[in-house]
């Protein structure tokens, strides 16, 4: 293993062995025992010089360098096929999400005719921070705060970084060459808060979308603000993540969501192109199975939870049901008492806790006669603690 | 091409040329010809003997057989290892999308610890149709009229189907076999209005959720009705659609969704399996593009629009504003004359229309001088018609 750096004196996070630093090019290229290589360089030169001589040597490529695949594309295909070895490139395209491979190699046969994304999480970041009642000036210096929006942050807002992402998706959708100059992009400088407030009214949200779309076998491919529908899978995609929604005559629309940037999870994606190049007939498809993991005892897995309860409507029921919660370490987050046509209904909604202490104190709750029907107790999903929903 | 069938004579949608259809399994089996077999017969006998002397006489095989991959994966992956041929099975789970694929092939390193899913459509149409109104017995009876449900529901509404699902996606992404014995569930008989109500007032809303949790290098794998935030991407799916949400160390969280049944999304599915199997390395890693499309010109792309207009508030502005665009055949769905400090703002919606049209009515209307700004024009993304969304 090699790595290919500019100064190996230069104090790193973590220490590699010996001899992998170097700031010899060719030492990579040459080496025989190298079976592939990532190109993290980022940038055109000399990226794109490397990534050429190291097909013409026969290794196999993986790049997240999406100016490069955007603008350079014909020629750095055109030396893979020569060369007969494969030049991938997942992380270049929203991170860890797969969506070349979704569209390379899941839907061959589907006829994708329309790519609609949001590919940057800047925008996304921004246009969400703006619905929950910030300026754009306001929500632009969060971003920057946060880490997700350069010091420049034009690349982002201008929705350039966004048209040369849809450049690549539609070249790999719909297996015909676009380059950046074919798309034509604006970005969120002119959304308002004015602007967000009327799509409110309309039930729907403003999101940066990038849009690929196949009319008569001619191609659109572009970048705008749009107002989504508060029922479209891209209006729930919300702060800094992605997500891309591919529409095909056998599939009708799969969506795919997730981080978009991230230093992890661009790592995430680089290295599974590696293990694919290297193996994937082999390695990936063997059984699935590789150890014996034990089960969880029953009851013991955490979660918050909500809990149903018909009672009788008297005196001390409500204190008597919260003080057997507290007894076996259930923590009521919630707890609205309701008139029904016989009794009363509890709604309480619980901290996380272990399924099996909260089922106790229901078991011992119902032994209290003052139940009317078994108790109804379900999960409760959320990445909000649960003291942030509704019912205050 | 060989396709093993019943009944050679029934009447079939399609007519296969002379020979393909043939009543002997071995007459498959056996030919040296045949690189790839599907098994699309479904049930366990004799599909698992099947594929079980596929496998033994080197043939590769793609399945769409959930109960056989979940009940008897360990006999036939055991097979297809000591054959060194692949046994591929996106189809089993979730039909068209590539969950299977994405969790052996893309997510390799990134330690994936809990897997979330709406894994069968018809208990997702059914919350969905009672978060409209309709009472249980209601939605059932719809779900069963549009061909979602069975005569006998049962294995969808007691959870049974969707255990069999996270049994296989728990195996494959925790490497640990899980079978459908190991998996706890529970079905949405119990649900009521009653619920559906109160998760309203805490703004979630109740799904079918199937998860599997690694915790501590133990697993739990379960199916429960849930409460699920509003702000979650699993509270987004609506209707027969499924989802499956993966999350991991390296990368947060990736959410697939689309459609997770239906005849021609799961023969998609299939047929990639089988593309997969014959040449991943070759055939799906050529160069992306191999044809050339044509452009559609600027202007050309047809969609519904929002436009945002700062105008003079006096008589007949908005008449004016009206017939300018009726002009050029671009039809009004909501017009809304709102108060502003200076004049009058327009929210007007449209009905798909080229953006040419559009943007030259826009440009007629600039030129009567009752506008103070430029107009702000964005596409409207829905799958809804506009005229349902809000602002009545």
């Amino acid at each position: 293993m090699r790595a290919l750096v500019r100064d190996p004196a230069k104090e790193r996070a973590s220490s590699p062995a010996a001899g992998v630093l170097t700031t010899d090019f060719s030492a990579i290229r040459d080496d025989p025992s190298i079976g592939v290589v990532a190109e993290l360089m980022g940038g055109i030169d000399p990226a794109r010089e490397h990534v050429l001589e190291l097909l013409e040597a026969r290794k196999p490529v993986v790049t997240a360098n999406k100016q490069l695949v955007a603008q350079h594309g014909a020629e750095l295909f055109a030396a893979a096929a020569d060369a007969g070895v494969q030049l991938r490139f997942e992380a270049s395209v929203c991170a860890a999400i797969p969506v070349i491979k979704v569209l390379r190699e899941a839907l061959v046969v589907s006829n994708v005719h329309r790519v609609l994304g949001i590919v940057n999480g800047t925008t996304n970041f921004i246009l969400t921070e703006m619905e929950g009642g910030a300026t754009f000036g306001e929500a632009l210096a969060e971003a920057q705060r946060l880490g997700y929006a350069e010091a420049d942050p034009t690349d982002d807002v201008s929705g350039a970084d966004a048209a040369a992402k849809m450049a690549i998706l539609a070249t790999v959708a719909f297996g015909s060459r676009v380059t950046l100059a074919d798309v034509d992009y604006q970005g969120v400088e002119e959304v308002t808060s004015l602007h967000v407030a009327a799509a409110r009214e309309l039930e729907m949200v403003v999101r940066l979308v990038g849009s690929a779309t196949l009319v008569d076998e001619r191609l659109d491919v572009r970048v705008r603000p749009a107002f989504v529908d508060r029922h479209h899978p891209l209006a729930a995609v919300e702060g800094a993540f992605n997500a891309v929604m591919l529409q095909g005559d056998a599939i009708r629309e799969i969506t795919l969501e997730g981080p978009g940037a991230g230093g992890i999870e661009t790592a995430s994606a680089v290295v599974a192109d590696m293990v694919n190049a290297i193996g994937t007939q082999g390695l990936l498809q063997n059984d699935a199975c590789w150890r014996e993991l034990e089960a969880l005892p029953p009851g013991a897995l955490r979660s918050p939870f909500y809990v149903h309860l018909e009672v009788d409507d008297r005196p001390g029921v409500l204190a008597d049901v919260a003080r057997r919660l507290a007894e076996h370490d259930v923590s009521v987050a919630r707890l609205v008492q309701m008139p029904a046509p016989v009794g009363a209904v509890l709604h309480i909604v619980v901290h996380e806790a272990a399924e099996r202490a909260v089922e106790s104190a229901l078991s011992e709750i119902s032994d209290l006669q003052i139940v009317h029907a078994p108790p109804f107790l379900v999960p409760v999903v959320s990445d909000r603690g649960v003291a942030e929903l509704g019912w205050a």
